[in-house]
Parts: structure tokens; C-alpha cells; sequence
């Protein structure tokens, strides 16, 4: 018996990398930086939102996209910072893919954003396959949650690009090894660089906040 | 113009359930009661499988399935303890079915275990939509995440039936409201068990076995 085999998995992650080009192409050409910030739940996402924000805000004009399965409590954290945001719900899905974000920036609108950061669903597994179109893929892994993360969610901490180990106040309380984090991280994605902060004491920000201002004033230049 | 529209996932949920109620079915037959372990990566689930294994290890014959995206960490850690274990691999895959729980128990081998814990991929989105026909779901929320937790992933505090908050240990160093996380479980699902927890230091865990030999004394009276 002869059948037909459809790849729809190759063909979705197909779809979604030419609608995340367009995304690109898009926010380039307006100007604004965006970054997908994904990590687990309770990884402290939306609190390192308030310390970019607070620390980026003088000088730039932040958009936030919050994407949530349900709620709208991080938007409402968001909107008292008085920064331009929306609540993006996706209905049970478990990530964000690049169509969602597209009629994401349609919806919150991009004209006159330096830098727009999109909080994807608490989760390290699916958005790791789903490109949104960033030009940063932001990471949080936070302390509680354990030194061997890279070697069980290996996707996640190959695709980005910047990683905060958040928490980090709380290393002596938890049996988090911070060199063995770094070498598990570093054999799978030599070039990522790592931050260690704290999204509670504001710890470390300030290098994740001159890294961002550096990638907005190159993506300036090129307006 | 007409077409068709076949609803994928309605029909993949469908089989889904058609295979869970098979595995019920066999878990029943053989005696053996069979737990979905679910929660965020780095909620606690194996520490948690190594407190119960500990308290119900001396009268019942515990099986362990460990199910990981990749790497063996987990089930490294449990075969120490020299209960029946064997690792899963979804290769990406961001949850359980209950097809590939079907194939896991072939694998293990049922027979002549009391209960049997199947350690999910660490994840609050995608596993509560599938069932894997456990009969019970037992989910871990640890204090780090947040209290906030229930308004943002409801589905998953919908379908579990028990909830431990781990952790507890460490409720002074974070901003954690354990009775706004009651409320906000219960109500999602007012039959909710909850059980405050610490793998680390094994508080709460006595009151969780009782429970879980409570249901193998059931199960086993079914035989």
C-alpha cells in the first residue's frame, strides 16, 4: 500500500520561520529592538521586565508584550511603570510562535518603540522550537531551580543568546553549583553570555542594561 | 468554496483518552496504582519521588518512570535508591501522552509493583492536557515560583487532584502567601488536596504517604 507522508511539524516550524524573517525585517526597519524573554515559571520574568524598564526607561521607550495561557496580572504590573503594554492570551497554547507575535506588535503597535520585549509562557520546552523573530533571545534560569537544568532542557540553553541567573541572592540557601551552571551551559552554546542577577535587590542589572543599550544604539545607527 | 475542516487536535485528544482508559484498565488489573507527577522545571519532582520512596519503600514495591526531554540525571538519582526504574525520552517532546506511557509501562514491567510514578516532563501547560490514565494527579508547586501561579496556568490546577507546595522551607525568604495560594487553588478545584512540603527536609511528607497507602490498601482490595 502507497501513502503520502506529511511532515506537519517540518512544515509548521517552516511557516513560522519566514513569518519570523518578516518580523525581523519589520522591527528592524521601524527601528526597535525586540527581545523574547522565556524561562520557566516563577523564574522572575516579569520582575526583571520592572528592573530593565526602570533602568532603560529614562533614556528609551520600552514595549512589553505579556503573553500568558490566562490572566492579565504581569500586564497589570507592567501598566503602573506607566510603559506601553499589552496582554496576549494564548488560549491554553504553551508558547508563542511568530504569527502570534506579529498581530502581537500589531495590536500594541511598534512606531516610536526603542526596544520591545515580548514575555513568553513560562515554560522551557516549547519555545525553545519556536522562533518569534527577536533579535535577542533573552533566558532566565533562577536558582531554585537547580544547576542541572542545561542538561535536561538542552534546547532552550542552545537558542539563546543571553541567560540571567536570577535568584542569585538566594545561592546559600539552595544547593546551586554557579561554576557548574556555567560549564553545562557553556558545552552546549559557547557564546552565550551569562549574567547573574537578582530581580528582587536589582544584583547584576546593570551589565544586562549596558548590553541592551549597546544592541538599541547599533540598531539605531542602522535607521 | 467547500472544504473540510478536520479538527486535529480534537481528534488527538480523542485517541488520547481512548489509550489512558486502556491503561487504566491494566494498572487496575495488575494492582498497581499509577501517578502522574507533574510541576515547573525544578519544582522538586524527583526529591519528591526520593521522600515517598523513602516513607512507602519498606511495605510496597515502587516502580519509577522517569520522563525527560534528555539527559538521565533523574533516573541516575533514583536507581541509587535500588527501586525499579527506567528513563523515557520524548526527544522534545514538551509532555506525556498516554501512548508513550503505554510504551513505558511495556518496558518497566508492571508486574508486581504496588505503585508506580510517572515523573513528567517539567512543564505547567502542556502535560494537563494530556492525560496518561493515571489514577492520580499529583502536582508540585514550589514556593520560588510564586503564589501568583494558579491565576496564570489554571488547567493544571484544574485536572490534579493533589497539590504539594514544596519548598516550604524557604517561605521566609520569599514572597510567598501560602493562604492567597489556597484560595486561589481551591478556587479552581474546590476538591484540591493540598500538602505543604519540603523534599528537602522531608516536612509534610508523612501526611502525602498516608494518603498514597491509603489508595494502594484500595487498589489492592480490588484485586
Amino acid at each position: 500500500m502507497d501513502y503520502q507522508i506529511f511532515e506537519t511539524k517540518e512544515r509548521l516550524l517552516a511557516d513560522n520561520a519566514a513569518a519570523a524573517a518578516q518580523t525581523r525585517a519589520r522591527t528592524r526597519q521601524s527601528g526597535a529592538l525586540l527581545v523574547n524573554l522565556m524561562g520557566s515559571p516563577g523564574a522572575g520574568k516579569t520582575s526583571t521586565l520592572l528592573q530593565l524598564i526602570r533602568l532603560l526607561g529614562d533614556k528609551y521607550t520600552v514595549g512589553v508584550m505579556e503573553a500568558d495561557v490566562d490572566s492579565d496580572v504581569d500586564a497589570k504590573t507592567i501598566a503602573h511603570t506607566g510603559t506601553r503594554v499589552i496582554q496576549l492570551h494564548t488560549a491554553g497554547l504553551c508558547h508563542m510562535d511568530a504569527d502570534m507575535t506579529a498581530r502581537g506588535l500589531d495590536a500594541m503597535g511598534i512606531e516610536g518603540l526603542d526596544i520591545i520585549f515580548l514575555e513568553n509562557i513560562g515554560n522551557l520546552v516549547c519555545p525553545a522550537e519556536f522562533e518569534v523573530g527577536a533579535d535577542i533571545r533573552m533566558m532566565l534560569l533562577s536558582v531554585p531551580e537547580g544547576d542541572d537544568k542545561p542538561l535536561k532542557y538542552p534546547l532552550m540553553f542552545t537558542v539563546s543568546d543571553v541567560l540571567l541567573i536570577n535568584k542569585i541572592d538566594t545561592v546559600p540557601i539552595f544547593d546551586f553549583d554557579l561554576d557548574k551552571a556555567r560549564a553545562r551551559v557553556k558545552a552546549l552554546n559557547e557564546s552565550m553570555e551569562i549574567f547573574p542577577v537578582s530581580a528582587k535587590t536589582g544584583e547584576g542589572f546593570a551589565a544586562v542594561a549596558a548590553l541592551l543599550r549597546e544592541k538599541i544604539e547599533q540598531r539605531r545607527a542602522l535607521r
